[in-house]
């Protein structure tokens, strides 16, 4: 019988093989910061990285304690005649439920072929990675490096990072920088580098519907009870109008329209309303009239409703009037809204929804401006040129609908713009099952990430002067 | 240090003492019929009463086995000149969920006062045992019984009797009798005697909005997407108009419309809005216009959602567009409607609603029509002077909100009426926590069944003739 010969692939170089058998290492760890079971492996994952930075030639590693999660610090300085860069990462990681979904172990960092499979492969181990190598090859060339460099890897973005705020408000001299990078965004597609300039901010609501004191027989009571799964069912149908925008009164008065260029500019580089769907897996777009999907997922704001619950929910039949419901709402929020401000609207708005025979509350978990950096800016075009090195493609210019609440603390505390660098791909499954990271994307992000930090030393510092 | 005297009960005659101790042993077994892991204990009970019939002298004692759960049959037969009552009870159990709002063992059977507390100590067990009771005293009297008696105990009756139906068709022969009785409903309150001559009929149905094949990240495409937890709350939303009426077009046609004479009857006699608000302890009524709370829950059909589910459920945030969400739904039929026919009328308005971008589809559980019997008929004449004596004071009539769908397999396969001699009380909280049995009422119970069995006994025999 013959074998049959496949092409080979050019052979690796050994700093990529080692390369990669310390990334399995680190998307090895379990670090789901959401679910409290994972705590032990949230730390043991922060500690890894830790001895990893330390190992690679960075000084000053810290693990800082925070309420939950620890954030790991490192640093290479050169001195004050240099500018600084703070390099933000985050290495907890989604719940990888349903698990019976997965076709690898999420766990396991498996590669086959151009990808490495993992929960966190891409979203952001791997994309953190790309600039922590970067380094490593600097650092083991025996030069002093071209710029001050900073590190803050995070141990809860994925909960929306309830203690960040508070850790860079404090730790604002340490951190003190010219500009921030960030790699956790997507390219446009898998050739096609992209620099986002935008992102949507986020408020995060539930809301809870409170009905009979206790579970009534829906024999004996029901069509005389309010069932506040009924009027939770109702007050979320009025959230949206038959068209599919939001229903919330001045919802949309904040919104800052796009500019004819910006939206000339999206149209023709962004992903078309197929590519989108194609992405998303289904049949039909949906959504705000007058506007393409990528414009209804990037300049324009949504509202979803991610989380739904009440009553029985067992096999087979209970027959109860339950005493509550609640619904998990997810706003994203368009240039110009303030997630302050659209809670004010939604509160009044779902207490005049609310029938007189139920109680209603709203519990607000999140709440992240939008962000837009321009991309004018210095630090944007450097970005810029380093992807075109790394990729040997220019990249276009698009707006991510996704928050990264960081960006506004650094804008806030540190008075620095962010460039959201990042190398994932639209359909490499962050948050769902059989996440991947695109080898060949890692090394060329590696590659921009030197390009990009030689680059910026031969800016004049500012901060540090 | 004076101590407080109480005033002495009177005496309890040693049968008494007996039947509560065998009570108690009744409500100690967990035979909650819906869930897997206590299939054993509702096996056992079924083991405990078939050897308490035995040896109280009921013969043929034979425990069937069905696909789930057993059935226990039992008899005493005393010759074809003698007509015969065929006495149904269930003696599985909803479940405890949430055992935290239990203030007492929910297994334990523990007497405190005039209440003796327990799963099932109301529903079923409890007024099942006052025939058991009263038979039991019948037979220690050492006189032949005044007619023929046939005892069926069921154990599926919290999940819809799904085997019952077979089993009475398969058991014609067996089971032939003239009249059933049953007690599993409630007196109107706590002294005054009813006896129901009407019940709701049922419809159970799950509906599943199904919507990208995978979870999609929120941020990226939500806007874009047709989320199916938003889907469903607007189809669910659809399904009430805004006056508390059911939309289902066609839903009310069938429903005959009671007479001026009932409907007087019924507010005359049926428990005002007041006190059923109190039963339910909510503040204000809801539903359908025209109609007292009494008369939506019995005279008129109702619809409730028993079970939301979607999305993620646990804390905190997670930032997707779930794949799918469900709803359970519970219908009560009144009087002229057709389980089937609603069902085909809901799937018609369904298919209706569902918006292009989604999956419905609709599971249907449980089909049980709507029972009524007449209350000149001579075995209800019957019932009625037997609460009269049992009681002390003559019953009113009612109907329930109620399903009992056996009394359906009964008139169907048996051809005979069923006679609902419900000792409950509407407050003794079946199906939640700290249900409880009102132990007067066990005794009026079990004087009331001795009065009913020798008043039968004077009928003409017909069906074993």
């Amino acid at each position: 019988m013959p074998r049959i010969l496949h092409p080979k692939a050019p052979p690796r170089p050994k700093w990529q093989h080692q390369a990669l058998a310390e990334l399995q290492q680190l998307v090895g760890f379990p670090s789901i910061s959401t679910e409290p079971q994972y705590a032990g492996a949230v730390r043991a994952c922060a500690m890894w990285l830790a001895d990893h930075l330390r190992g690679i030639g960075l000084d000053g590693v810290r693990v800082f304690e925070t309420p939950r999660h620890p954030v790991v610090y490192a640093e290479k300085l050169v001195g004050p005649h240099k500018p600084t860069l703070l390099v933000y990462g985050h290495y907890d990681v989604q719940p990888v439920a349903p698990v019976a979904a997965w076709t690898v172990p999420p766990f396991g960092g498996l590669v086959r072929g151009n990808k490495l499979y993992g929960r966190g492969a891409s979203d952001d181990k791997g994309q953190l990675f790309t600039h922590v190598k970067a380094l490593q090859l600097l650092l083991a060339g025996g030069q002093p490096l071209p710029l001050n460099v900073k590190l803050l890897l995070e141990g809860e973005e994925e909960i929306g990072s309830p203690n960040l705020g508070a850790f860079v408000r404090q730790h604002r001299r340490l951190l003190r920088a010219d500009w921030a990078v960030l790699s956790d965004t997507n390219l446009i597609s898998v050739e096609q580098p992209s620099l986002t300039y935008g992102l949507r901010g986020s408020l995060a609501a539930e809301l809870t519907v409170q009905g009979p004191q206790a579970e009534l027989h829906s024999g004996i009571f029901g069509g005389a009870v309010l069932n506040p799964l009924q009027a939770l069912s109702e007050m979320l149908a009025a959230l949206h109008d038959a068209d599919g925008r939001v229903a919330i009164p001045g919802f949309y008065d904040a919104v800052l329209p796009a500019s004819v260029a910006e939206r000339a500019y999206l149209h023709r580089h962004g992903p078309p309303d197929a590519q989108l769907l194609r992405e998303a897996q289904v049949g039909q777009g949906w959504g705000e009239p007058g506007y393409s999907l990528y414009e209804r997922t990037t300049l324009r704001p949504s509202l979803s409703i991610t989380g739904l619950s009440g009553g029985y929910q067992g096999e087979g039949v209970k027959s109860v009037v339950p005493p509550q419901a609640s619904a998990k709402l997810s706003f994203r929020l368009a240039p110009g809204q303030d997630p302050h401000e659209v809670e004010r609207q939604l509160r009044a708005y779902v207490q005049r929804l609310t029938p007189p025979q139920v109680q209603a509350t709203l519990r607000s978990q999140l709440h992240a401006p939008p962000y837009t950096v321009d991309p004018a800016h210095p630090v944007m075009q450097a970005a810029a040129q380093a992807y075109a090195e790394g990729f040997g493609r220019a990249p276009v210019l698009q707006r991510s609908g996704g928050t990264i609440p960081v960006v506004s603390l650094f804008e806030q505390h540190l008075g620095i713009p962010t460039v959201l660098m990042g190398f994932g791909l639209p359909n490499d499954r962050k948050h769902g099952p059989d996440e991947f990271l695109y080898l060949p994307n890692f090394w060329r992000g590696i590659r921009t990430s030197l390009t990009f930090l030689r680059r910026l030393g031969r800016f004049p510092t500012t901060s540090l002067s």
